[in-house]
């Protein structure tokens, strides 16, 4: 049931009919600019009404280009927010050390990619689509498992890790819904330090089973 | 900014013209009925799609008369938000008592209204036109807030009470969506009783501040 969410090989692309003039393909430019194409159409129309042949006309080229450089749509999803969770992706590396203040360390810089608009947004588009979307969501899932949780809970040794780090992963992203989408107060307009030593001793608790 | 979603008040309703034959204005069956049928339009089609228009077909009455009892459209949302998070109103009421356990009996509860089916997909739609549309997601904070949020800050004995009371929805809603919307392994097959006593220790801490 897990689609693969690697994007597509790209061997030496084979001219596609109908492609407009002056659209080189083949060019890792290209893939580029259908890659950010890609990006801006899910995260502006959402997972369902984006379409292969919309991506393609946003990035000027032919639909069997799309195809060819990313697969299916949902593949081509899967690279888009590749790309959108990448300042998360750095996360278990930034995080690690001595286990003392590890709760500290892992809210300032998980909550932190959501306290600027721009890695907010990418981010908050693609939790609409998994939330509106299974197959959306089975991209997300696949991606946030594989890339952040498993890595992180890889590095812990406590009983039962992958469910802890689930636990504290679900403590920032509740945060996160409150403060930047359901935006209650007072923690949508609590100082972000704060809100960090408010949250850090639970996730301390979490991945340390309590001690450190 | 905040809208009044409570339902408008439903005077001696007068005669619409255009209205269907044999649907009765101003009995307490009608507005049941709307009320119904706008809670499903707004489930199945999310707030952005859904109309006064497409409510009143629905429900089989002509649009003034969903105006007459229920007001705008964010109005006729809130109303059948009411509905909906009608069973996690009850959560307050039913977790007080001793400090001691409070952890354990909110999570129980509040996550127990995730766990079944007809309770939790209502409020999966909701949350998804809360994550859509900015109309819907000030009814909905409005609603959380008053009626669920600050009536158990209200019964707390710590600092801060309102702030610890979001701590506490935060790590309830993280928990639901990663199990429930994301399906994330191994949270989403996790034993709901494991679940409950692994999240109560950090509930009780943010409900007593540390004491209890």
């Amino acid at each position: 049931m897990t689609p693969d969410v690697t994007p597509g090989p790209a061997p030496a692309p084979k001219r596609s009919r109908g492609r407009p003039a002056g659209v080189r393909a083949g060019t890792a430019e290209t893939r580029e600019r259908i890659l950010a194409a890609a990006r801006t159409e899910f995260a502006d129309r959402g997972y369902d009404k984006t379409s292969m042949r919309s991506i393609a006309k946003a990035a000027g080229v032919d639909p069997a280009l799309v195809h060819h450089y990313f697969g299916t749509k949902e593949q081509t999803f899967g690279a888009a927010i590749e790309l959108t969770f990448a300042p998360a992706f750095a996360g278990p590396d930034a995080v690690f050390g001595a286990p003392e203040g590890i709760g500290e360390r892992v809210a300032r810089f998980m909550l932190g990619i959501w306290e600027s608009t721009p890695t907010r947004e990418p981010i908050l588009a693609v939790l609409r689509s998994a939330f509106t979307n299974e197959s959306a969501a089975e991209v997300f899932r696949s991606m946030l498992t594989r890339r952040i949780l498993a890595r992180v809970a890889g590095e812990l040794d406590v009983p039962e890790p992958e469910l802890r780090v689930q636990l504290a992963a679900a403590q920032l992203l509740g945060v996160a819904v409150l403060r930047h989408v359901l935006k209650v107060e007072p923690i949508a307009s609590a100082d972000f330090d704060d809100v960090v030593a408010m949250i850090a001793p639970t996730l301390q608790g979490y991945l340390t089973a309590g001690g450190a």
